[in-house]
């Protein structure tokens, strides 16, 4: 594990207001880091509107079992979620353990179990003890003056840095925040799973429209970042609408058609990808942050498919940490990806530089410009198709020594 | 670049018997590599059949476009292969200098350039200049006396070791030997592409009875490893049928229902797994060969594509390295996989130490045990899923930061 910040790590963490009703409480519960706060407990006003959305991995973790089955209510009083264990592959214990949590939880919130949501992050096939919970949550339920980034601090496991970000929206004159931390990239350090966002909102929004949204907005976002290709057992994202805006006269958004919505969910966005890009900026051994940007593709469809082959390439991944403008492997990428694709109408660029034209290297091809742009910690890389409209643009990072000393030299 | 030997290569290269008719030849192109030989020529007999498979990559390559559209002849006089240089990504002039290299051999040889099967493998983008080989073959068609050994070094790329073997068959009382060469493991090294496989054999049978057996033993050979999950647009696998055996008494093989085919066909399968255990074994930076069985699945389709996203998970693979019997690391890889699944009937063993029962940790698992088996130079990962019959077996290694550099440090 390394101890050092990521060099792509933000200058600065953003300045997130307050949230009416929505409060903070951490603490250090010893579930298997020493010495840091591992749990974080969110309460909510009542009537709070939540949308998520899950792992799609036919081995998830008991409590993303847990949310999908409450999520369907709608409504949310309370998130609890800790760090150290993921709470995956541990049998009938694991959903008992999620079910005591909720519990514990609405015993001291004076709410039902269904209205509490759940995450765990960390160690895979390790029986959670919930009863660890009992305390620190009595003690802390009290209390709850923790700051945004105390919330982003505990939920971390290898992350490097606390992900926060906010944004604001107006809605028919009432200004509402939107306001969200994360943590993780794709799996993350020994034994560590989880790519974990949640975001909050004052703004009153029904829970179907909040789930359009959210749904829509995961595909540019979260589901639009690779660190190594692997699919944890515990990713999840939550959103939750708190109403209080209502106070300051904003009427519900009930539907999509709504002309508010746009505004509201163009902030979402904002928050949205804001938070993926710092996940890929905290990525294993990362030193250098690439955009993939595919276009003319047969379909946005073909276009991702395209650009997560790419994305998820070890050549390529150790050509861009080699500082290498490997168009070859690029070449490569997209002809294994599987999907329509004109080996002679293929051209590339890396930054601003083109260098493949229609099938061939670029006549104007400087090896020297190209090695330039390689040396930025930001780099873009453009493939265009010829076949198409289709488009899609994804995040990712380089492969390093670093990735497999953080993964293969040590175990927890 | 490694100059080193793969720790994983054979002990001893086995002693490959002459075949009548098939003659080998190589020289020094000078195409990119200095003081090696980087032209492999083969002659064969007349009326020898052939059968190939070639990548699914999209943007094959010059060689791979040319043999698949003379492969319906089914019959080939000449084999030519060059390493430094793989033709791939070069537009028009690509397909000129498959077609020059082509005539070039037929000129010397005295047969149709469409008699000529051709294989590139080096740098992809650069164009290759076909004039280089015109010298160097009239020189070598005349002498032709390089050993099995000579040939498969030849075809090196950042290989660590030459790649042969060879077995024996009884077809009706005739004995036949099948042999074959091969060099690399996906995309190898910096610039470089191409697994390649050649197999001669004297025995008498028909095209379309070869490349059918080819067909269904790729599957479980080159087809079921994988270093690192890139394909190359120059994969070839080339299967060659003198059929010189005739003289010695062998009638020919028509139909997959002659009993001596499946003879023949289990000498084949030998020859095969055999390369393609030997190209994972020289896998980039490889330490550790390792097997994944994956049983009791829905179908062996969907076995496979479970053993394939473990294998090429670089979370696993990275465990590997680091002699971590990280069995969570497993259960992520089947999550992700997309297949029929149930977590809770999901086993899982490291060597025989089942280390994953019913979705949860072994009752009896050892850590001690369990690491005790990670610290072989060959290791075994078998999962049941326990949902049906489908069973499948794929070839990998680990993946170390000798693979980073090898692959980032360097340009060539």
């Amino acid at each position: 594990m390394s101890d050092s910040v990521s060099p792509l790590a933000p200058k600065s963490y953003p300045t997130v207001p307050a949230m009416d009703g929505v409060r903070f409480a951490t603490a250090e519960a010893g579930i298997k880091y020493k010495g840091r706060t591992d749990v974080l407990l969110v309460s909510l006003p009542e009537d709070t509107a939540v949308a998520g959305v899950f792992t799609k991995s036919k081995c998830a973790s008991a409590p993303v079992d847990w949310c999908k089955a409450i999520l369907p209510h709608g409504t949310a009083r309370a998130l609890l979620v800790n760090s150290g264990n993921a709470n995956a592959f541990t049998g009938k214990k694991g959903h008992e353990a999620a079910g005591l949590s909720a519990q514990i939880v609405a015993n001291v919130l004076g709410c039902r179990p269904e209205d509490v949501f759940l995450a765990s992050t960390g160690v895979i096939g390790e029986p959670l003890d919930a009863g660890k919970f009992v305390g620190v949550i009595d003690q802390i339920a009290g209390t709850a003056d923790a700051s945004w980034l105390d919330a982003a601090a505990a939920i971390m496991t290898t992350d490097t840095y606390p992900k926060l970000s906010t944004a604001k929206a107006e809605l028919g004159g009432v200004e509402v925040s939107i306001s969200g931390i994360a943590k993780g990239a794709g799996m993350i350090a020994p034994d560590m799973a989880t790519m974990l966002s949640f975001v909050f909102t004052d703004a009153l929004v029904a829970p179907d429209v909040l789930q359009t949204m959210l749904s829509v907005e995961t595909q540019d976002s979260f589901n639009a970042v690779t660190v190594d290709s692997d699919t944890s057992t515990s990713d999840t994202v939550l959103v939750f609408a708190t109403g209080s805006a209502a106070g300051r006269g904003q009427t519900s958004i009930d539907t999509m058609d709504d002309p508010r919505a746009a505004a509201f969910q163009a902030a979402l966005r904002t928050v949205m990808q804001d938070l993926a890009r710092q996940i890929v900026r905290d990525g294993e051994g990362a030193r250098k942050f690439v955009e993939i940007q595919v276009e003319d593709a047969e379909s946005d469809v073909s276009a991702k498919t395209i650009a997560l082959s790419i994305a998820n390439s070890p050549l390529f991944k150790t050509a861009i940490a080699g500082e290498d403008a490997n168009w070859g492997r690029v070449v490569m990428a997209v002809g294994k990806a599987g999907e329509p694709a004109d080996r002679d109408r293929l051209s590339i660029w890396f930054g601003d530089i083109r260098v493949a034209l229609d099938g061939e290297r670029d006549p104007g091809y400087s090896e020297e410009a190209a090695a330039a742009v390689m040396k930025n910690d930001q780099i873009t890389v453009r493939v265009n198709l010829g076949i198409g409209t289709g488009k899609a643009r994804v995040w990712t990072c380089d492969l390093t020594k670093e990735y497999v000393a953080i993964n293969g030299d040590y175990r927890s």
